[in-house]
């Protein structure tokens, strides 16, 4: 993919702060793509033939789709950088990806869709989570 | 305003469970003025003369925005209700409320945009709290 | 509801060119419901005992969703005005609240979700084509 | 990064239609992408000493990021196909890239970050050319 994640952080014209830039520039690539695979599981459930069986999935992601995009565009943001915002920002992000990345995980088995979802919800909860420890 | 939050609880075609519709609605209608009024105060700030003294509002609103956003929408679902998500997005649009009514209130004697944008921050980061403390 | 569009527009400190006020706040606004109960009516539908005849609605209405919530952001900016992009974003909003507006009505007979949906689409299509006119 | 963007259009349940698969994978990628630079080059014009030059840029950028992340999930959803929709997104995609490309591409010279951003936004408007090219 051609994000410029790295790109943009290495052009911030001011002070990161202390900030593992590694961990920030994973945690907004993640939530960019848990984003994107959550919208897309959910379009993919719609098209199953049990979708009955899926309510719950669509609704996870869609919720799982949102947060991880408000989460991408806060975490992008460094100037005026505010501790407690990021932080409850990625405690729902973590949160989220944790319910959906359970609720695809249960689908797994039959939906491919679901399979990769799941990978990427497990992916953007950790990545959150280890951000979270490192800002301390 | 034209919003049919409340009609579209009472059509929900399933329980909503023991939610205080009142709040629920009073919150999302809350989430989405304060990010509109967000989007719109950032936007005002650009066009101040001293945009320089700013920058934290601008960048403050923005979040807030995108946070009130996600939060509206994940409120306004009611299938699979997942406890933990509701709670955790909530704690952060509460979060970000603060901070963004904090900041707007330092600018609210010199520009109206700022003063307006504050209310709407305050108002909505009761109604969170408020939902929240329901919610038990 | 308690939204601060016309406040904010007569709080904006700069010229806000020869727009007209009442129909660009109108259309925001249209914007803002249009978006939340369209959210709201995809998940209704996934609780419909039938979602699997309502897939399209639930795919259409999330389009709308995030259509007209994009399109609520751009109108709410007045810096370095783009007749351009307002002019793209409100013909795709136009034609997706159309869409939407259509594929709900199919059900409005069935589902009362449905019918709010359906005319918070209208209203929001002719609101963005209002103002499309009157821009000239 | 990380996303599976190529990895959900394989998984989907449904015939895809005549879709350029490699085109479409393409788009929503560069969406994704231009709507993050986006966000970030926004961020980092606050941090410039001469913010005040840039005030165009920031509002464009923000345009930008939100019409790239609706394009993105538009694209991600294939359910219940609708041809005037896709275009109608593509089209206002394609023209807010070619505004905030052209409106980074004054200050590319002296700011990274609108260079980088130039180039994504660049990549963006073809991706999105393309895709309406194959669409017929």
């Amino acid at each position: 993919m051609t994000t410029a994640v790295q790109d943009m952080l290495n052009a911030y014209p001011a002070d990161l702060g202390d900030v593992d830039r590694a961990k920030l520039a994973r945690c907004i690539e993640e939530c960019l793509a848990c984003a994107q695979t959550c919208t897309a599981c959910a379009d993919s459930c719609l098209s199953e033939e049990r979708v009955d069986e899926l309510t719950t999935c669509i609704r996870t992601d869609a919720d799982c789709a949102d947060i991880c995009g408000a989460t991408a565009a806060v975490l992008s943001r460094r100037t005026g950088y505010d501790a407690d915002v990021t932080q409850a920002v990625l405690k729902a992000c973590a949160t989220v990806c944790k319910s959906c990345g359970d609720e695809c995980e249960r689908h797994a088995g039959r939906h491919d869709h679901c399979r990769v979802c799941a990978e990427a919800c497990r992916r953007c909860e950790r990545a959150c989570n280890d951000l979270l420890t490192s800002l301390g």
